[in-house]
């Protein structure tokens, strides 16, 4: 009897250290430093300053600057009912954001604030034809997922993907200007990148957008 | 001789008249006090504070917030090259601010940063189904001219007009957080404001938002 228990639960530990291993091996995840919610510069002021920058350094952002990035972008500024820094239509909040770096790529997980990578990849080179794409440290890929969107007409979908990633978009913009960080959308050839990210048929890229620090 | 020249000069005057006339009664513009481009709450308390409100008060918008409002929509920030708060693809600018109030409908031009009337009806009604319509004091309706992207392929247009409206409409999100206003993006039957506004076939209504003061 005792050497029938000291089977069943060895089997049972392997099995869980088994399931374990697994699920560790299939999602990789990238804790980001709390965000900051408060400072920055005067609303009027980052208006003012908005532009598009086109020439990039190398320099990288810190971890505490990726996670305000990012929070300003698409983060939950009211987590109690799971609203975000930006609307949505019909608050499906269809649109993802993957962060393209040279030491590869993740999805950000807003709820938990964090980072799932998704790839060891650098697919920066990808996000865009132009020089910026491989000297700027951080690409954002923004991806809206139509499968988020079943009660918008399907005649609609492109517009409101649109429109919900232009406010994140402009997020980012504002963030840039407050920080002295340097940013530009821009289009890019969406079909070899969204193989590369091995997207579902609905999941559509809307635009990329650099992040970094402009040459002087 | 004489008389001959008095005649040619009185014509030339008639006509001068006539086409002053003419061109004063077909473009009546409301000037817009020079907006301010400082100050405001910090950007990340803007973000933190970001939300859609859909009851309002009939309370009305003074002149200086309504020019404040428009400048940091979509208004000139670096006037020398005629760039604005926001992007737009190829820099195409083809999204066209038309403000719906109770005293009729203006269209916002940036350069001059003045409103150009386009109509005397209070067309707030047509902007949306929802109650809101009838009681917050403006309704900002976005329309991009497909016209002006002439060299973005067909298929990306509604996407672009999409992107280019959303950044417009977080910039009016984010000020409206930093005044204490209240805001909300919405749908709407698009066909029968179109009409309304007498809009050519190129130019497409992307979506409306709504701007005025919360119902405590």
């Amino acid at each position: 009897m005792k050497l029938e228990l000291i089977n069943k639960t060895a089997i049972l530990l392997f099995l869980l250290a088994g399931a374990m291993f697994l699920s560790a091996a299939g999602s990789e995840t990238r804790s980001l430093a709390a965000p900051r919610m408060n400072g920055g510069k005067p609303l009027l002021q980052t208006l003012k300053e908005r532009q598009s920058i086109r020439e990039y350094v190398p320099d990288v952002l810190s971890d505490q600057q990726l996670s305000d990035l990012l929070w300003a972008a698409f983060g939950m500024n009211r987590p109690e009912i799971d609203h975000r820094t930006a609307p949505s239509a019909q608050n499906t909040q269809d649109v993802d954001i993957y962060v393209v770096m040279a030491q590869g790529v993740f999805l950000y997980e807003a709820k938990p604030h964090q980072l799932k990578k998704v790839s060891d990849r650098d697919l920066r080179p990808l996000t865009s034809g132009q020089p910026f794409a491989k000297i700027a440290p951080v690409q954002l890929v923004f991806v809206s997922d139509y499968a988020r969107m079943p009660k918008v007409s399907p005649g609609l979908r492109d517009l409101y993907a649109g429109v919900d990633t232009g406010c994140i978009v402009q997020n980012v913009y504002l963030f840039c200007a407050s920080e002295n960080l340097a940013s530009v959308v821009h289009e890019l050839d969406r079909d070899p990148l969204a193989k590369a990210l091995e997207l579902r048929p609905d999941q559509h890229i809307v635009v990329a957008q650099t992040v970094g620090y402009a040459k002087k």
